[in-house]
């Protein structure tokens, strides 16, 4: 165990609870919903069943794992969200019948001169005004993602005001008589959670997020938003919509 | 650091590591090329010099920086392949113009009974015989993905042998008649690395892989190919084509 935590900076316990995790979104185990003994898994995964009872209790205390004393340990079903992502991709419908309620929070608001990034991305001038949007959104109470969208002030002046009374991004687009818009472009990548996103989303250190950088834009093309979206990979997947484009007026 | 590892099981440099590849790959440090100095980033992350070393000596290690004695430390052009995926998702296509050749290898291939997963992704009976192919590949000499795909072992009897010789999904099918096909699901997530994962793309433990699940199937809706890829997080990130749909014919 020591040796793994030198040669990765990640400890056994934490492996092995992922490749369970994996295992378990692979199907391995659906036929009865059981999780194999821990003598077995200690022997498949070789190590030591101190190891494996760490990596099932941590699983366990996450909701991937529900322990029945004397019965066993079982599965957890539907133990992802899964988030749509295509030409109409919206927070508010994506996870509908997934969960009960979403909400969230406006963590920060604040004007901004646009980075290289920014700019690109919002075909505006390096150093243009931007509104940065932080928001925090969750589904049954529990936080998914944290998002940083960048829009054109000086377009959207009351932008953040608009924000905080309609508490969706559509909604305040269409006060701008903004009926509709598309995503264009959405790059995904991985990373261990930085601090801000840890704290935001109550994560434990070392946990992964997947990352989307997304352009929307009107149908006619004029850019809109930029956003970077952390999502914590424990609780949700993206599902991507290969026929949305299709669907399109 | 201690007290982080023993919380998380992930070490304090990995997760400035990671911070570090974050903030590069937001941009902030885009105009110059150059990072900062130890000492402001110690400031910056709240660690001491000792740790913001490792993060810099890992990530050089893995090509993201490029330390220039008595010049300083630089940010590596490039730092990660484009990987696109949409509706026309094809390897050797999809990387062109990012490297100069590409390359792999089929590790392993079996006949097995479908389990519940793999026979509702292609729509046959669970049990009916399914070819497994499990293969790696890379670019520019450097493995990028590890891939397991099933195919329906009686339409494609002898589908691993035309492998071996067009050492393509598209070649083979092409020689059974089929001139096309398209991506009709795909769902993306991320987890850390397990052992196979990490012997074949050569990664250190700890390390994340973004994992696609997808459904390729024939224009006419007839399935082909269902398959789990694991992706190295830190070579390669997926780029969603979202007009992909509405190009076909």
């Amino acid at each position: 165990m020591e040796f793994v935590e030198r040669r990765s900076g990640i400890s056994l316990w934490r492996q092995i609870a992922d490749q369970i995790r994996i295992a378990i979104s692979n199907g391995e185990f659906d036929e009865s919903g059981a999780l194999p003994g821990e003598l077995a898994l200690a022997r498949r995964f070789e190590v030591n069943r101190h190891t494996v009872r760490s990596a099932i209790a941590s699983l366990a205390r996450e909701g991937v794992l529900r322990v029945e004393q004397g019965r066993g340990t079982f599965i957890a079903r539907h133990t992802k969200l899964q988030y749509p992502i295509g030409r109409r991709t919206r927070f508010s419908a994506g996870l509908a019948g997934q969960i009960k309620s979403r909400g969230g929070f406006l963590k920060s608001h604040v004007t901004e001169a646009a980075t290289g990034h920014v700019s690109r991305a919002l075909e505006l001038e390096p150093g243009a005004p931007v509104l940065r949007l932080e928001r925090v959104s969750s589904a049954d109470g529990v936080p998914v993602s944290r998002g940083i969208s960048w829009f054109d002030a000086e377009r959207f002046p009351d932008f953040a005001n608009r924000y905080e009374s309609r508490k969706s991004i559509t909604a305040v687009l269409n006060s701008y008589d903004i009926e509709d818009y598309v995503r264009i472009s959405t790059r995904i990548s991985a990373h261990h959670a930085d601090p801000a996103t840890l704290d935001d989303l109550k994560l434990s250190p070392g946990a992964i997020t997947l990352r989307t950088e997304a352009v929307n834009a009107e149908v006619a093309g004029r850019r809109l938003e930029y956003s970077h979206t952390f999502f914590a990979a424990d609780r949700i997947e993206l599902d991507i919509d290969h026929q949305a484009g299709t669907a399109l007026p």
